[in-house]
Formats: structure tokens, sequence, C-alpha cells
């Protein structure tokens, strides 16, 4: 492809080497002159200067070097489009592998494929066009929208870890009859577990985006555009507000509300039934605000320094 | 089911509309007129009261309200025990599904499943009624016992995590010859990992429940009735006695002791042959009284705030 | 095999009965006296002394106690060549099992093994002698080296976990199209995740060993002989130097450098971008010198302590 074909596949001006081919895309410090590459921001400038790139996108600010440019506003942004472009091969083979293996009443959308080793149970609906990876299981009774995106190794609608202790100090379990909904355009990621209700629904709203080995409790109500990075847990019934963004290993006790766009920092401990405002992020366990938290590590390290 | 019949198959007394129809069970916020429901304590008196549910499970200290009731001094036990009534389907479809993949000298005791996918390796012994759910992986010369529950992706038996350096700065593998033993009545979570002894055996003991994405290390002595959150991890050789409870994200050090009956707060981290005894829960890393941390946390916030 | 014939086979000198027929290895604590066990160091002496094996590996400053012995200065390490040879039956069924699913172009070096359920995308190269064990899970255009190890329910080259905000604040995809290389030598635990890049490689050197549950992130660059321990996730472009040590559930933020031969203590937290350094071990969140975080964890204790 031309950096002139790719401009206006995109729809953004190009400066520059219109003939120019380009067959793939890399970071600014190793691209070549086949390569196309971003600088997001002017911290980048000097590194996109050096650059060999046959192609850059950069924002409009970016001084006419003479290298043959795409301007955008956010080139992070047409960069990801570019991308798709460059790299057309499908990210899995399509369908549903032979080796699936699907329950009673289970609908898998049009469009929609299951890699090898996939396990669906009965009832449960995919919408079109998602794609469940090699290896993922899925429970009875799950819903799961469209475009959805299931990576290897994820499991959807386990019991969740609920036990009553009983008159001969046993744990008995409590049965776990709700039900697993996941909107439309959600991506999960490897090894990432989200438990099926006690009673009611688990919910993971429409555009959500889960990392890797998280752990979703039973009973969650995830909102919308809501991100949460690896390794976070969630314990039973915690709620989360459209477009908060979780940092990786928090922790977060029963029942806690995160509100809508809600900021939790890598690490933080949330406490049981804890409400988590928007508006300054919160760290460290238990969960404060940022600026608090800093000001209560400064503080100890000046305390042991004293002599 | 009316109420009349679910009271008698409880040995419960009711109060009320014997024939009143039970369909499913519900929280108490969302029940319609053909659900039981439970409120476990006086909190939940006053939703209770307004609750449009057709059934009602409640301690003795529940007033008469003209309401459809079952009285139990442990309301959530009984509404435990209910469910099972309720909700009569199969978890899981019964019997080996074909694509298991069994190894030679390996025994599944009568009564119990295997789900598709799961692999179970050679010599392995699975006591009765239990069931693997699907795409799990037990190793070789595993033994469980009956009546114990494995969700997705867990993997039972790995080798544990041992090196050695050589004389060339290499690490060499320290073999991991050892066995695994899970008891009876023993739920494991998804994706959660029970590593093989070095040497010996690594023991989980009867009515232990494991959440999902537990870690637990080579070596390690679970005792009877453990309850282990999310996402915690024993390292090797750790003992824990019977029930204790354990948080989710706790971290435990190589050899650490957890006596019986001690509590453990979420998201603490026990040192190296640490000793947790029993009587007053531990929080924090190192992990310290819970009054002794909280104390802490407070002096260390008004530390902060001083001017 | 005799004491004799062992000691042949591992080069090293012994004292006493040469004719102890020994049919496996065990702890000091419960050993029989078939039984070959290893004492590390004098700590273990007193242990030793009463343990009623067949065969003790020792240091040379054991004293001669008229026991059976094997002397070597490094007693682990014999013991784990012995161990090679007192349990010679192969770790897994060799070949790969007719259930594994392998993509277009793809390649598994001679003498290497896949256990059932595996799934290898397209364009895979995995190198000689290397064991994939059961339900494992490799993405396409992943590279493995020789005598690698991959726990069962590990997920290599899943999508790195990147996202930029449309003018519609929806999540878009940043496409993942880079690839996993993995050296030679490497471990890799149960349930495990190592992300393909972004774009360019996510790289783990020869002779690294990962525990279960680890998380490494897009673009990782991770050196060799590197440890980490279970749990421990690694956000995206974070580097790790030859021969670091890395404890259990520690996180990493993104494009922190962890130099070669720095050890990071269990359950630290290390910010964006930071760098530690060898020569002192770092512990806590943010990460610092473990001799800084203890004064301060004792500064606390006595300010919590004051009337």
């Amino acid at each position: 492809m031309t950096v002139a074909e790719l401009a206006r596949l995109l729809g953004a001006p190009f400066e520059g080497d219109a003939d120019r081919p380009l067959s793939a895309a890399a970071p600014l410090d190793s691209a070549s002159e086949t390569d196309l590459v971003f600088a997001a921001g002017s911290k980048a400038f000097d590194q996109a200067r050096e650059s060999r790139a046959g192609c850059l996108i950069v924002p409009p600010d970016y001084p006419a070097t003479g290298q043959t440019l795409l301007r955008d506003s956010d080139p992070r942004r047409l960069f990801a489009r570019a991308l798709a472009l460059l790299y057309p091969d499908p990210p899995v083979e399509p369908g549903i592998h032979p080796s699936v293996v699907m329950g009673h009443g289970s609908i898998l959308g049009e469009g929609s494929s299951a890699g090898p080793g996939s396990v669906i149970g009965r009832n449960v609906t995919i919408g079109r066009d998602s794609i469940l990876h090699a290896n993922v299981t899925v429970y009875d009774r799950v819903r799961i929208g469209r475009n959805a995106i299931l990576h290897s190794g994820c499991v959807i609608g386990a019991d969740g870890f609920g036990f009553a202790m009983d008159e001969h100090r046993r744990y008995v379990k409590f049965p776990q009859v709700g039900e697993v909904e996941i909107g439309d355009d959600v991506e999960i990621g490897a090894n990432t577990c989200i438990d099926r209700a006690a009673l009611g629904v688990t919910r993971i709203g429409d555009g959500t985006k889960l990392d890797n080995l998280v752990h979703i409790g039973h009973n969650c109500q995830i909102g919308r555009h809501v991100v949460i990075a690896a390794q976070t847990g969630l314990a039973g019934g915690v709620s989360i507000g459209d477009y908060a963004v979780i940092g990786g290993q928090v922790g977060v006790g029963p029942k806690a509300r995160i509100e809508s766009g809600a900021v939790v920092g890598s690490g933080a401990g949330i406490l049981t039934s804890k409400i988590v405002r928007a508006g300054a992020p919160v760290w460290g366990t238990p969960a404060r605000p940022l600026k608090q938290y800093l000001a209560q590590l400064g503080a100890l390290a000046r305390l042991a320094r004293r002599p």
C-alpha cells in the first residue's frame, strides 16, 4: 500500500512522497523505510525527527521536516485505524472449530467464531461478530453481546463463592443459580474469570474492557466503557459506574461502589461497602484520595529520617 | 411447588398462604409474587416488609406482617437448602464427556462427571460424586476425594517452583516428584492452581473452599474447612489450620503457618516462616493485628495533617 | 539402585554402606530406610543426624556420624540431579496428543511434546525437546526455544491491553500486531499469560522461570535467567535485566525498568517508568530500598504507640 492509498482510506491529509510503499508498522525507534509509525505528542518529536520510518502520523503542531507525514489531532487513534488496514489478516480462523463443544439450546451469532477447545454450556447466547479464542469456557445460561472478544482461558459463569455453615460446622454451598450478561463490544482478557450471580445477574456493560487474570465476583454490576487492568479482583456485589478506570492488582471488597468516571490506582484496596467518587483518583489500602496518600507517604519518610 | 410443599421438604414451619406457588428465588429487592426470598437479620427487615415476594424465610424475631413466611434461626442456610429444591436441574451434564482425556491407571468414582476438554493424567484417583467442569487439568498421581467440585481452568498438580543454580549460573529445575491430595467436599475455583509437592504431598483438607485464581505452592498443608478468597497466593511449604479464613489477594510467604481459626484480612502479606495465631484478625503487610494496624493508619493520617 | 551405583552416576564420593538400596527421595523428617534425603546447611544438621534415611547428601562440614553419606559442596543441587535418576519416568507422555490443534505453518521441534487439549496457532515455531503440558494455548506467530516447559492453562500471545478513545467516547481496540519470542530453557507456570507486543516483540530471555498466574504485558523485555514468582504482573513495556529476582504478587507499572541482578520483594509495587537498580532489594509500594522501608515501618509502629 502506498502512502497516498493509506491516506485516502483513512481520510487524512498527507505531506511528502505519495508513492512510498508501506508494508508494516513499527515503534518509532526501530522503524525501517517501509514502516508506518506515530508520534503522539511533542515529547516524541525529537525521536520522530530522527526516525527512518517511511511515513509518520503526527499531530498538527509537528514541524515540516521534509519527512512523509499524515497529520491528525489524535495520532494514536489514526495509527490504530491504519494498523487494521496494514494487517488485514483475520486475528482468528473464522467459524466454529469442530472441536468446540456447545450445549443444548445455545446460539452463536452470525459472523462469530469459536476457537479450538472452547466449551459453551447450555442455553448460552452469543451475539454477532464475536470472537471466542481457543480454550474459552462459557457455563450455562450466559448471554454475550455483539463484537465481543473473549481471550483464551477465560471462564464465564462459574459459580460465585458463597457458603453457609451448617450445624456440624461444615460449609454448605449456597447454590449459585443466577446468570451472567455481557454487553456489546466487550473484551475479556486471557484467564479472566467472571462468576455467575448467586441470584439475579452479574453484568458487564457495553464497551467495557477487562485485562488478563481479572476476577469478577458474583452479582457485580459493571457499567459501560469501564477499563479494568490485569489481576484486579472484585468481590461479590461490587458496582462500577460507566467510564471508571481501574488499575491493575486492585482489590475491591464486597458491595463497594465505584462511581462513574472514578479512577482507582494500581494496587489499591477498597473496603467492603466503600463508595469511591469521581473527581480525584484514589490509591493505597484502604483507598484514599491520591493527594492525601502521597502526603502520608511523605510524612512517613520524613518521620523515619528524623534522628 | 407450593409453600406448604416446600415447608414440608425443608422441615420448617410456615405462616400464611399454604397454596401459594413458588417457581424461583430472588433477591429481596427484585422479587415477584412467585419468588422465594430471605432476610438474614434485622437490618433487612424494613426491606423485607416491603417485598412483593411470594414467601420469605426470616428469623424468629421477624414480626407477623401478614406475609407468607418460613421461620428459621439461620435463614440464609435454610434458603440455600430451598434453592437446591427450587433449581433441581443438574449443574453439569452427567457422565464423562467423550472429549475428556484420561491417562493410564486413573479412576473416576461412581456418580462423578468430567466436562468437555478436561484432561486427567496417569494414576489419578477421583472419588464418588465429584464434578470436574469443562477444561479442568489434573496432572499425574493426584488424589481427589468425594463430592469435590473443580471449576473450569483449574490446574491441579503442576510442578512446584523450585530451582537450583548450577556452576554456569543457570537455573536447574529441582525435580518436582511429589503428589497432591485433595479431601472430600472441597471446591476449587476457576483458574486456580495447586502445585504438586517437590517431595511428599501438597494437601487440601476436607471441606475446604478455594475461590478463583488462587495459587497454592508446592508442599502446602491446608487443613479442613478452610476458606480462601480469590487471587490469594501461598508460597511453598505454607501450613493453614482448620477453619482458618483467608481473604482475597493475600500473599503468604514460604513456610508461614496460619493456625486453626485464624483470620487474615484481604490484601494482607504474611512473611516467610511467620506464625499467625487465632484470636485477632491480622491485616496489612507485614500482617499485624488488625487493631494495631488501624491505630497505625490513624496515627499516620494525623501526622500528615499536622501543619 | 544402590548407594554405590547412585554415587557413581553422580560422580560423588560416598561413605558407608555401598549396597544399601534406594528407591525414592523424601524430606528429612519423613524419610524411611530406602529414601535419599539432603541437608543443605548446618541448620539442618541436628535433624539430619536423627534421620532414618538410607542415604544423606550433606556438605563437606557434616560430621562423620556412621550414616551413609554423599558429600557435595551444594547438596541441594546434587539432590536435584539424583532425583532425575531416581524418578526416570517421563513427566509427560511423549509426542503430540491427537487432540492437539495446530495451525497452518507451525512447527514443533524434534523431541517436543504437546499435551491433550493444547492449541497452537498459525506460524508458531517451537524448538527441540520442549514440553507443552495439557490445555496450553499458543496464539499465532509465537516463537519458543528449546527445552522450554509450558504448564497447563498458560496463554502465550494473547492481545496486549491497548485502546484509544474515539470521538463518541468509545474505546477502540489498538490492534496488537506484534509477536512473542521466548528463549531456550524457559519454564512458564500454570495459567500464566504472556501478551504479544502491540508492535515489535514481547521477549522472554533464555533460562528465565515464571511461576503460576503471572501476567506479562505487551512489549515487555525480560532478560535471561530471571525468576518471577507467582501472581506477579508486569504492565506494558516493562524491561527486566538478566538475573533479576522478582517475588510473588509484585506489580510493575508501565515502562518501569528493573536492572540486571535487582531483587524485588513480594507484594512490592513499582511505579510507571521507575528504575530499580541492583545492590539493595526493594520492597513496599511505591517500592523503596528494603532498609528504608523497614525504618519507616518501625517509625510508624513507634508513632502509633505514643500516648
